[in-house]
């Protein structure tokens, strides 16, 4: 079989205006961006708003290997699917970030015959939604640092008498708003920034600081989560960055800032429309990571796709606990739209990954051995399955298995894994998903699970009420939606948890931070254990997007490059033409 | 009159299909993105190699205030300007920065009648070049940083046993990669990296780091200089990052990076073809900042304009002493064509602001004393005027004042200056250029000078060979090009001269980093002294760029905001256009 990139390469695509009128968009509500790519304005969720929506369909998975389990392949094997039985059908997916693709995964574009096309141009850049919210995000804190810098010059009347402004006072130990960048960088995570030499401030002023990557600035889940280019702005105008010596929380209103911040981000509102390699019509909107962030595609990007099509096929990255839970808890509550059918993606190696009886690490590849027949690795781990099963279930989702085959698979076990699901209680749907290596031609019976799933109705139930308090929020989550026994607050999150509250943020959603690796805080720990504690080292207040984020475990909000990265492998051939990209 | 912004949102575009077919583009060798940009790939430049060059014309400028004296104005103003008397002519500007949109200069479009549009597009974003050359360039930075951790945690052996890759052995003291942001961020020019709690090292190797901005990293010099795809690879390879416990040089080849940064800056290869307010073909291409980097727009701009156009109108930024002596002496070697005219844009507040005699500061309003009639003044701030004539002749280049007007200006106070530029032995021509006001309109006078000026042959006189060494070099700029009587190098410059002759790179052409608001090396100096001493501070190697970099006086590379910054006026208003910015 050809590399995704020559694949991709070798299919013909058709003109982005010609899959931008099929799919039903007037010529004045997109602009094409070259060949292939096309952002779509808001006009066309203004002329469309009254129609009737139809059926949203997440993409969600077991607990995955450190490599995924082709949520994004079978996501675009189902769209494509679909439209092979005539279907009317969307795909919504994230923009990659960089880090993974010159870390460790590679490419997020799916892949073999289920690829958003061109490849690359999805990999790289796209139309810069990811580089303005980069943007956006460091302008505010460059605006904070020469805030405390130009009041702590000369003293605060001085800063007013030069300026006519007020005084902030900002408490430069207490500045929540970090940097952001769309790389893997470790040596970034903890800095100490405004160094001076020879007792010359030059520099602004000391303090320590960080980066993150760009996929886990609040502006990314405010993007996501934004109705139009107004809410946008409004949320933008409500993030707090700081706190004053008072303890009273800044904001980016406070420091004049969130008007150019939404000028900075204009554009990212606009989905960028694109095609699968069959055709099937694509946004692409908002960024990755439901471990360390929302994680979840767009509202703005479903109530297009939804309104112009019967089907719309969307994903929330990472296991059923990661992006599902934050579709169910905090995106469709935002949206008033809930997910009509949950398609769970299941591999044999990612089965037998949770028996815990293989050493997988991040970084590392995946041993050849968890690809043989090995009926006792695979009893074990179909826990874990099952546990995602019911996760998905409680939430009044009917829900449809996946099994992403891999060409190493052996028949003989994929027939085990069917028969273990269908005896399954749950009443789930199952399908072989040949998308990878057959198209849309292989998820045409995953495309018939899923629609007669979508017939069935929905009581669609959260985990937790908006006018639950904070703490049976967390509560909720890490009780009904990881199995755990308890939650523990570091002395940091008790405080901050007391605070939040006092400055009246309880009403707010909940957004947690962990592993993506294990349903507990330890990646270390496969299979679908219960009973266990999630420790809470850190909350943060997300006023713009509308959660507290909930830092657990040791999860990290920067990832690192392994020791041999893969943008090793990337280079221009002499033909200009990308090669090593996967 | 209207501001900037409004101006440019009334005023009728034409489609850029247009543009660009009339300009002499086919079809297939441009993609627009949107309606009103669109890249120019290199198959046009293939097209049309053999075809003879039109005129290139260089907008310089004297001194200017740190607001700038209109040389963005004029330049577009004067294609206008030749346009209207029926020449067929490109404009060839660089991207705008963010750092002084936001930070105090506004937008760096033009203005008035005389603005490339939409000014918001080339404002914000553009096709997203500078974001790329930011991408890249951290890139690099990550992968050192990555190599140092996982080289040092276990040890080389250790890793080369884990990795089959030689260890680098990179000296952590020794990295000379910064990092870049396209932000005017103060707190991070000098920063500390790598820092661990608790005696656990997972966030890297602690080091001494800092940023510039995006416009000052070699990347972008190298995108400027590269005659293609082919030529950007070879020089991103060549790119020395830092040297290893030996002292010897590693570069983003050793560490396997070139490939994935000519990836990721495969793109800013194109210029991006925009249009003036009359519709005149716009190149946008490469970076600014004559200051502190090469700071011209790029020879493939250069190179696809002038077989297509008579004349191509393009800009050096800051005094002729910045990027008209960089124009000359780096950018004419590597593209093989001299400027056939230069321009030196001067204002009566530009002369008179050379006088000494007004108190002038980066970040504050221009005080309007400036702009009462001052006999005085403008007597003693011509020297300034006068020197940069002298300058621009010295390299063989006929040259043209353009006056450029300024609404408040006396025109007793313009004829005047008008009578003493023509006294001038040099034979220089002079116009008053009212493009501001009235567009191409007010620049016919102007044009017609510049037509005279390109009938003269050229005897084109760099200040160095090649073959002249790195001291003789670095003497010839500031001795000849600045007027100094001696260098002074710091104890570290000593020893970097030294260095990088014994590496072999005294080839390499010098590119100086120093205040652009004197021609010495102490922005508190005006007018047009001689005989001053030049600090030399610092030395940086840009092997691929192909100069070396030298940092004089207390010139910094990552510029500040001051302490009512631009950005404090812009916002989106409730139609979602665009408000504030100019």
């Amino acid at each position: 079989m050809q590399s995704d990139i020559e694949i991709c390469r070798t299919t013909p695509l058709q003109p982005i205006d010609d899959i931008a009128h099929q799919a039903g968009l007037q010529t004045n509500e997109f602009q094409s961006q070259g060949r292939y790519k096309a952002k779509v304005s808001l006009d066309a969720l203004h002329r469309l708003k009254d129609r009737p929506t139809g059926k949203l369909v997440v993409v969600t998975a077991m607990t995955p290997t450190p490599l995924g389990e082709g949520k994004t392949v079978t996501t675009i094997g189902l769209a494509q699917g679909l439209a092979k039985i005539n279907q009317s059908v969307f795909a919504c997916i994230r923009q990659p970030s960089m880090g993974p693709i010159f870390g460790v995964k590679g490419g997020a574009a799916g892949g073999g015959y289920a690829q958003v096309a061109p490849m690359e141009e999805l990999n790289l850049h796209l139309t810069g939604d990811i580089h303005a919210v980069t943007a956006a995000h460091n302008l505010a804190a460059a605006a904070i640092d020469a805030r405390i810098y130009h009041e702590q010059r000369n003293g605060y009347a001085d800063f007013t008498a030069r300026t006519g402004l007020k005084a902030l006072r900002i408490d430069p130990s207490h500045v929540t708003w970090k940097r952001v960048m769309d790389h893997n960088d470790r040596a970034l995570r903890m800095i100490t920034i405004g160094r001076n030499e020879d007792g010359k401030a030059v520099n602004g002023f000391e303090r320590e600081d960080g980066f993150d990557i760009s996929a886990a600035s609040e502006l990314m889940a405010i993007l996501a989560l934004s109705t139009d280019l107004n809410d946008l702005r409004q949320r933008i105008g409500r993030i707090v960055v700081a706190y004053d010596l008072d303890g009273q929380p800044i904001t980016t209103e406070d420091l004049q800032v969130a008007g150019a911040m939404t000028v900075t981000m204009k554009d990212t509102i606009q989905p960028t429309l694109m095609q699968t390699l069959e055709g099937v019509p694509t946004l692409v909107h908002a960024g990755p990571f439901a471990n360390i962030a929302h994680g979840n595609s767009s509202i703005i990007a479903d109530n297009i796709a939804t309104r112009l099509a019967d089907f719309t096929v969307t994903e929330g990255g990472f296991g059923s606990d990661m992006g599902f839970e934050k579709a169910c808890n905090i995106k469709a509550k935002a949206a008033h739209k809930h997910p009509d059918c949950a398609v769970i993606v299941a591999t044999l190696r990612g089965i037998k990954a949770n028996s815990g009886r293989y050493d997988l690490r991040p970084g590392q590849a995946i041993p050849d051995s968890l690809f043989a027949p090995d009926s006792a690795a695979l009893t074990a781990g179909f826990a874990n399955l099952q546990w995602h099963i019911d996760n998905v279930t409680q939430y009044g989702v009917p829900a449809v298995v996946a099994i992403n085959r891999f060409p190493q698979d052996s028949e003989e076990e994929l027939q085990q894994l069917m028969a273990m699901i269908k005896a399954l209680p749950q009443g789930v749907e199952v399908a072989i998903s040949e998308a990878f290596s057959r198209g849309g031609l292989g998820a045409t019976q995953l495309a018939h699970c899923v629609m007669k799933q979508c017939e069935k109705t929905v009581q669609f139930t959260p985990l937790y009420q908006s006018e639950d308090s904070l703490d049976d929020k967390l509560h909720a989550v890490a009780l009904k939606g990881y199995g755990a026994g308890s939650i523990t607050y570091s002395e940091k999150a008790t405080a901050q948890l007391k605070r939040f509250n006092e400055l009246g943020y309880g009403h707010l959603s909940v957004c947690m931070a962990k592993t993506p690796l294990s349903i507990t805080t330890n990646s270390a720990i496969k299979g679908a254990p219960s009973g266990f504690d999630v420790t809470i080292r850190e909350l943060k207040l997300c006023s713009g997007a509308g959660f507290i984020y909930a830092l657990c475990g040791s999860v990290m909000t920067m990832p690192g490059l392994p020791d041999k990265p893969a943008f090793m492998s990337l280079d221009i051939d002499e033909q200009g033409n990308i090669v090593g990209l996967s």
